[in-house]
């Protein structure tokens, strides 16, 4: 590997590994896993899930969604409807099974007017989190979404949709149960108030936290995690995943070194990790940086890690003792805070093994 | 303007009024301006800056300097030197005047060996921001750098380089004023120190806050200020700008509105804006709605304001008597907080005037 510039390192056994730990989870039961793609933005990525089964996935936007539908034949859009994009929404529904996440009346109207073509309409419920979606107990308003959708030959009801978003800001794995347990009461309520008008309607709830934590899923007929395919050390902090299991590392030059305060500086910065941060022991953590394995890595240094970072620079807190093994031009492995926003940035990745493997947009 | 997706909005007249004022600030003196391109990182824009003479620019990577170097043959890269990229240094110091920054022996040790064509040297002076550089005070580390840069053929002493990255913490102009002659002082003392040895030293110092706020630069050679070519709300707040000169916002379409909780959601999250935020009287802020006035935009309105960004969701808080101004399918207009980063997501300007503008890695 000649690695020069920031760039984002995938061990490909590790993702593998959490790809089939969520599959393995569900197995035998009735409840299907549909992942997030947002996270790893990837053709290549997705195809690895196809041999454990998976033949329907989630995306973030319309653009993801037209990215992946080169693969997928049945994607559902866990985004509220943005109206400004019908033409998108009306090609894609004319080719692929695409399902779309309903907030409120307005985009529903419009809709019913400007379809040209099939989509499967879910009902986005809160949870909890209270970003958006309808109140699950103002079956007024969701009788009025669904008076709306049936109305329309090209909108069908596929069913309720939730995401515990608040279950990133917990702290335990006892916290994640519980939240995971408030959204199944909440849609087994609601399960019980349609099922008779809609005996297909299906139940979609689950995040990485919950799907990592949680071993019971009855009721749930749809998880769709997406942030688990790499993790990263937002997920290890709120007891998601072990740092083992983290599948993506950013490898950055170290540019300066600063023994007199036990500081170095790394090519690597807000545009590369973006500006996510956890609170730790030892102070604000924009990164972990860990052991270097080969190609690899291992687990994070005690004590060291990305204090700061501006548009280019990383600022890393080295633990005294350690000042003197590291030189300019070496590479210090970092495990990012939130893999989302950074595979996001980096736009491709490169694995253990030396190979590229683009992503929607990848431009490097 | 058919905008349907978060779009970069550029307001030229704003922008070349900006490019405009710093240089009308040194006008007349020894001053001369080397504006840092990393936070328009757009050719097109750059062309703008050569009608009022500007003939040599900043970056902050040397996959910027190459970028710039269609249309720029003078261009300081201010990061320290990544001696891992060192056939891009050599690439370009073969055809244009490539300027480097020291920050320590190593690097310097390395050029010597690997240089294969002429590069200036800048010695990074760590003015108080304690990210990187050398003390200023110790003389006996910048003699050795000064010793290393003379004893290569490749080699040539440039001058002092400070980067008061501190001022952005001001919170008010005598703060960034005082900061601004802190710098001044230190570089002052050197270029006393070396001027006998090094009688063409340049003296360069000086970012957005500073040279927005200040105006006497006698002692500085050259300023290098960026940010002021698209400014935002972070600069507002620290005192160096106006509302009515921040020249970008982003265009953001509404998917759902909660008059409950006076709060709507945008399609616009952390991979449009970036995560950087400001505190303000009603709370924290990831960027100020404006007011609209044909396709370009007023002033903030007092109380709106984006209240929490997801991967691709914003959050709003809007004022209770505004709730019922806005519909879904309509556009927000917002203020980016740290428009470099912003900028370097969107990676595509849009004129008030509906022209495109690409920028470096545009895709699109």
């Amino acid at each position: 590997m000649n690695i020069t510039t920031p760039t984002l390192v995938l061990d490909k056994e590790r993702c593998i590994r959490n790809i089939e730990k969520i599959v393995k989870k569900v197995k035998g039961t009735s409840t299907e896993v549909r992942p997030h793609f947002k996270t790893h933005q990837s053709i290549e990525i997705g195809r690895w899930y196809k041999k454990y089964g998976t033949d329907k996935i989630t995306v973030s936007s319309l653009e993801m969604a037209s990215y992946f539908s080169e693969d997928w034949d049945d994607i559902t859009v866990a985004f509220p409807i943005n109206v400004l994009e019908v033409e998108t929404i009306n090609e894609l529904a004319s080719r692929i099974k695409l399902n779309l996440l309903a907030v409120g009346p307005d985009a529903l109207y419009f809709l019913a007017d400007n379809l040209t073509a099939q989509a499967g309409i879910c009902i986005k419920v809160d949870v909890g989190t209270h970003r958006t979606g309808v109140n699950p107990g103002d079956t007024a308003s969701i009788d009025r979404l669904l008076d709306i959708i049936d109305s329309s030959d090209k909108m069908y009801f596929k069913g309720f949709l939730g995401h515990a978003g608040h279950s990133y800001g917990s702290r335990s794995k006892e916290e994640i149960l519980r939240i995971h347990e408030q959204g199944r009461s909440i849609m087994a309520v609601l399960r019980t108030h349609y099922q008779t008008r809609y005996p297909d309607l299906i139940i979609s709830l689950g995040d990485t936290p919950t799907c990592s934590v949680a071993t019971d899923f009855e009721g749930i007929d749809e998880i769709r995690p997406g942030n688990y395919v790499l993790y990263d050390i937002m997920q290890e902090q709120i007891g998601s995943c072990t740092y083992d299991e983290v599948a993506a590392a950013v490898a950055c030059p170290i540019v300066a070194i600063h023994p007199e305060r036990n500081e170095m500086i790394i090519y690597g910065g807000g545009v590369h990790f973006s500006k996510d941060s956890i609170k730790t022991d030892h102070g604000t953590s924009y990164g972990h940086i860990v052991t270097q394995d080969g190609n690899g890595w291992g687990n994070p240094i005690e004590g060291m890690y990305v204090k700061g970072l501006s548009q280019e620079h990383g600022k890393i807190a080295v633990p005294s003792d350690r000042i003197n093994d590291y030189q300019v031009g070496g590479l210090l492995y970092i495990l990012p805070v939130h893999s989302c926003m950074t595979a996001d940035l980096l736009k491709v990745y490169t694995t253990t093994d030396g190979d590229k493997i683009t992503m929607m947009n990848s431009y490097r």
